[in-house]
């Protein structure tokens, strides 16, 4: 701690808040399982005897965010009273103390609701740190001691694959070149890839027209949503394939859609179309599924991308430990936040697999950037096969939103995690009485 | 059909209620990882326009049970409004309506607080079809037509392990034989084994004292809880070991305390003992270090037990895949209700793993002793390495307690799933406002 040293910033309050955007009104993050979303978030505001406040939050698809909202008031009691300084001296016990409460972690452990719910807690935590420092959270977490970072993993059914000195051998190999790696990021930013051109529910026209556009804005990796009608998968990745080119590079996404079989058949009918990776082919749990379908589609020259329903660091570990994977996407809200993403991202490492992180929705973006920038800055020192999601949707919600530049994200400056949002687009979205669901709910 | 074939049973409500026991007090339940649980439940309700109730229920251990009656809220809208009819004649259809629903899948998929919410309403549909054919749950199983019992099984994502032909074709030959069966178990009940003897929080005089009274009372199997300390554990289990003799069964159980590695020292540590299973020797999640403790307890005598916190189909397939248990811990609560308990019984025999049913908390055992019986009726047609856990607690607020009968669950013969609590018992302890909260909460 340096600024704030003497500030505790004790924790006096963490409210929550259903915040929701009527996203399937238009059709926008359609996909072969999600045919409607209301890309919604449950809103964490941390309210510290010192004035400085934290913002998390958790993504949700509309419906049941309430469920999430509940969640988090229950492990609210598990936060307030305590400070800042407290928790960051002890990151791993406050960490363990919201996975692991002897009752409350029938409820997961560390899966679904419950976690969703301590991502949001844990992010406005992290946000409340990188305020106390005056920091982005990227560079926070670029400039903090090795041992401090390690102390803030809880490494629990993980120490078959990474050790505490595993962890911490990793992040002081990493030091060397760091400072040219942050130079290099702060000048050209990290490169990412757009989703935004091929929902599932836009027409054909809609697809041309966005490719477009993302063509001149100097987009060239593009994301396609499949799996729902094979024939209509063909002439729209024949659609984009023509589009982009021959050189630029074309991933397909199903969401989740197929058994095993289906997923390995399916995807070799798309293989003509040269995709990098195929994302979600089936079950997000099915760990030896992902193993075959990998298995299988290797020698197409085709990859597994997986994680954003991935619901933590074992789950992580095993899809390593079989070969499941050649893309590790972590997500900003699934799991427990930064302390678990650590987790992750030093493991792919250790195996040496790319992570390319799951972004869209409501504030992932503004979230997962931070992550990536630590990634390559702080642990993979490589940008080779790696790249982060974007979706351009709802970042006029944020008071510092995400920046792309040429198709690259621009490391962020402001303090935090950039996932405030305007205290106006909160009340306006809050479900079901802000005003634009007064509206639509009145229709 | 039958008795009621021309009664719809329209639902008109479904009201849930958090019921919570103060089994703290007394460290009944007391383990590794859950050190003072309130056995609790979040309650359901099913009301239909013919008078005819269901009942249903979630097990979970205290704090956080408001968040699954949340939950159980948001499902309801997919339930109110469709009647019983409507819903059998296309289980599987309806199974995923609430388990795929496109916005809350998001939550889950199938997996923590919305699976367990998803457990409560479905065991009321479940125990509401018992009652509308008067019928036991079991015995509605044993009579069902095998292909109409397949119609009511999500297949979705475990047909590189179980088709749904695989699944006929073994309800099929289990029809031999079957009415030997049931009157086998009407006469001799499914053999039991007892946990309420040996609580990480008792006393070793306690421990002596309940295991002297079980022995009296026929047990011959009996499960220690392990975990916090090996010192500690080596006594209790050369304690209960002494007191049982070396011709009974004895099994231990970790509760997910140890990784990987320490789980196999402490485990082999603890083989003196003869333990016949190591239980939840590490995470829930952890499919491949459950395989590698297998592996190296094979060799010692001692399988692995896991499945109460296995969170659906697609684990528990991936855990019989990898050779990663020797024994299947179904749990009634847990998983997606009969029809998802169904695909595991099924999975465990094509596996010819045995299953021995989690049990205990509040109500696990009245549900759970209506699976195995049909798993024994018509499924696996085996005793062999079978057995139900009992624990002695909580069953004198249902209106259909549990029947042991020399150390066997003796087959119930009230219509439904056994799940239906006494009215006052619901409104002493429902929470904060039962009588018993009331009291509690202002000392």
């Amino acid at each position: 701690m340096t600024n704030c040293a003497k500030m505790q910033h004790g924790i006096v309050n963490v409210t929550v808040r259903d915040v929701r955007f009527p996203t399937s009104l238009e059709q926008h993050g359609s996909d072969a399982m999600h045919t409607d979303p209301d890309y919604s978030a449950a809103y964490v505001v941390i309210d510290t005897d010192s004035g400085l406040k934290g913002f998390g939050l958790t993504f949700t698809c509309g419906k049941g965010t309430e469920i999430v909202v509940c969640a988090v008031k229950a492990l609210s009691g598990l936060v307030v009273g305590k400070s800042l300084q407290e928790i960051v001296s002890d990151f791993r016990g406050f960490y363990r103390l919201l996975t692991s409460d002897s009752q409350m972690r029938w409820l997961g452990p560390e899966k679904g609701v419950i976690q969703l719910a301590t991502a949001a807690v844990l992010n406005a935590v992290w946000d409340l740190w990188a305020r106390a420092e005056s920091k982005p959270l990227w560079k926070l977490l670029v400039d903090m001691d090795p041992k401090q970072m390690v102390s803030c993993i809880d490494f629990r059914y993980i120490t078959d694959v990474l050790t505490e000195k595993d962890a911490l051998d990793i992040l002081m190999r990493a030091q060397e070149g760091k400072q040219l790696r942050e130079d290099q990021m702060l000048r050209e930013g990290y490169p990412a890839y757009t989703t935004s051109c091929a929902w599932l529910g836009y027409s054909d026209q809609q697809l041309r027209q966005l490719c477009t556009d993302a063509l001149r804005s100097g987009w060239t990796k593009f994301k396609v949503k499949v799996g729902a009608d094979l024939e209509d998968d063909i002439r729209r990745c024949r659609l984009i394939r023509e589009m982009i080119g021959p050189d630029n590079t074309l991933m397909i996404d199903a969401n989740q859609r197929w058994d095993v079989a289906e997923a390995i058949s399916w995807v070799s009918s798309l293989a003509q179309f040269k995709p990098l990776w195929i994302e979600e082919p089936t079950s997000p749990d099915d760990i030896l599924g992902h193993a075959a379908i990998s298995k299988a589609l290797a020698p197409l020259g085709i990859g597994v991308a997986t994680g954003e329903q991935c619901h933590n660091r074992v789950m992580f570990k095993q899809f390593l430990q079989a070969s499941a994977l050649q893309f590790v996407q972590i997500d900003s809200c699934r799991v427990g936040s930064v302390n678990e993403n650590l987790a992750v991202m030093l493991m792919a490492h250790k195996f040496q697999v790319p992570v390319c992180p799951h972004s869209g929705g409501v504030g992932l973006c503004e979230l997962v950037q931070h992550l990536i920038l630590f990634d390559f800055i702080g642990v993979s020192a490589s940008l080779s096969g790696r790249m982060c999601e974007y979706v351009d949707h709802l970042h006029e919600h944020f008071t510092s939103p995400v920046v792309i530049r040429d198709a690259h994200y621009v490391p962020p400056k402001d303090p935090g995690y950039s996932c405030e949002m305007l205290e106006s687009s909160v009340q306006r979205h809050e479900y079901p009485e802000g005003d634009v669901w007064k509206q639509l709910l009145n229709k």
